[in-house]
């Protein structure tokens, strides 16, 4: 396979999708706008409340992840949860949600059923409404079994400012729990890999916790972002370098869950690289350190809520992660796919 | 194949995609503002400006089509053009639209550099912005080369009131142009098809066109819609049923071009259910028919614009085509599907 050719680490959260979306997506597509590549596009003011201009958030994602069914969730929930979260991420508070379904021929309909419910479960959760859709079908072999997209728009109130390029010196880096459940939930079931406590994907929406952190340390909230496609690892890459400042992480302090840890060792991967879909990077004023941590854990999806490292001018763009060892080493965003229809 | 599975028909403009969208999605997502399922959600209240209250309208598609380059057009312009005039026929102004790949590992960086280009000159000939997107990868055999899914959101003007159910007794129903020519064209393509003339699709933004179409008869556009998937003849079904009023349309005065009338008898097809992606319906108040055809034909998609039947109430709910032999038959919305990966 030559250069000029898709390859799967193109869909993948690391170097090589980077590099299709900067080259030529945003060059083709290139607008103020959609510069950032951000989780969502934040457009011009849209309307005003009390406190000033709203601005209108906009994102969209599709769905291939295989199996559909995995412990903990399915396509359903998770397409409906992922374009909810993205629109969170950037302060949003999401309203309206599409939902764009590409089936193949003969796929059954009690299934397609069971993720539709899924689907209104956690809109029903999210406190967001379906209001748009689609339906296309294609002959068999034409796809593999069902594809979702989701889009969708929110609201960013005028008194947020979030972006991925918000973290400044100083900053303390929060992580609202575990990583690696989402992609090892997904893994283990395709692996036909069986554990004591079986391990659940995390797929939850985020905006409720969301809320709690902007209403609980107003302003203090410089960039929030889920660690997906690529994992914890690679939304710290990002986040480093649109920011160009250092990100100084400590290992010990990441919480990965007993089975995952167990699972990532059987496999190979490194839980830092495995997605999560219930799970954000907060990069906080550091005085407000504190009381963003209590928000987060006082939400049922943020228990495990902790400080993972510090925002520093030393290093500009890169994160430094101080392992287990004691030893530094600088995390670089993975080239290739590690783990494909994850999501 | 039993009936509790997807059949391709499923996902046509005809009897059976309809009635999968009321029984499963709509019913499933139930809400005021997915229910009338018109080609886009009109949402609350957005905005406002001298006029009054703007509302937010937003839309999905995804499209499938197969080849990915036809005559007249590609995927990429199909998928901008589609979710612009879905928000065009709820009379919203597009602004912006996200982009969405599902990409067959394999697939050629340089053939996918294209159908984006194509995307970028639709979006300005549109004149809307790509502001957010995405990119899956699945593995060979996986997908069908590539799919691409766009959503939009467009503004509606305070003065502007169109709708799937707005059409009234005494209404004239207008049509843009000769029907037929995307599906046609799509279907040559695939058959390989020689023509004298070959038949190119009509895929463009509508937007252009509905505006001057709104300026010149403020109020009287009572609905708008596109005949896509299912053609003229479901979209007439539609309106008819969802008005519950009479649609009498002539057959001798709808528009089928030369090249398409041949193409249909060869392959035993009737332009009127073969789809459309250029051309647009409108219910128009009788005493505006004359400004409204003007406007229309006055832009470069409507020349052959004409007034194709008249609304009444003798037969709520059904369309009567008056043939080019003087008898009179009721027009049937198609049960199954007639032309796959159209769209």
């Amino acid at each position: 396979m030559a250069d000029d050719h898709i390859l799967l680490a193109h869909g993948s959260g690391g170097l090589l999708g980077h590099r299709l979306v900067r080259d030529l997506f945003a060059a083709a597509f290139d607008n103020p706008i959609l510069a950032p590549l951000d989780d969502a596009a934040v457009l011009a003011e849209w309307g005003i409340d009390q406190a000033g201009p709203l601005r209108l958030a906009f994102t969209t994602d599709s769905y291939v992840v295989r199996p559909l069914t995995f412990p903990g969730g399915d396509i359903g929930r998770l397409a409906l949860c992922g374009t909810v979260n993205d629109l969170a991420m950037v302060g949003a508070e999401p309203l309206y949600v599409s939902a764009a379904f590409i089936i193949e021929e003969g796929f059954a309909l009690a299934e397609l059923r069971r993720y539709v419910d899924s689907m209104r479960a956690a809109a029903e959760e999210a406190g967001v409404r379906i209001v748009a859709g689609d339906t296309k079908v294609v002959e068999r072999g034409g796809a593999d079994g069902l594809f979702i997209n989701t889009a969708g728009v929110g609201l960013v109130p005028a008194d947020v400012h979030i972006s991925g390029s918000g973290a400044r010196e100083g900053d303390v880096i929060l992580l609202s729990g575990a990583v690696g459940d989402h992609g090892m939930a997904v893994m283990s079931q395709r692996e036909g890999l069986q554990f004591d406590a079986p391990i659940l994907s995390d797929c939850a929406p985020l905006n409720g916790m969301v809320r709690a952190l902007l209403g609980a340390v107003p302003g203090a909230v410089h960039s929030l972002r889920d660690p997906t496609r690529g994992g914890l690892a690679s939304t710290l890459c990002e986040l480093a370098e649109t920011s160009a400042l250092s990100f100084e992480v400590e290992e010990a302090a990441i919480p990965v869950h007993g089975a995952v840890r167990g699972a990532s060792e059987l496999l190979g991967l490194d839980p830092l690289f495995v997605a999560n879909e219930g799970k954000l990077v907060a990069i906080v004023r550091s005085q407000a350190a504190g009381e963003a941590l209590e928000a987060l854990r006082g939400h049922p999806y943020g228990r495990e809520a902790t400080q993972i490292g510090r925002v520093t001018g030393e290093h500009p763009g890169r994160v430094i992660l101080r392992t287990v060892y004691g030893a530094a080493r600088i995390l670089q965003m993975p080239a290739g796919e590690l783990l494909p229809r994850i999501c």
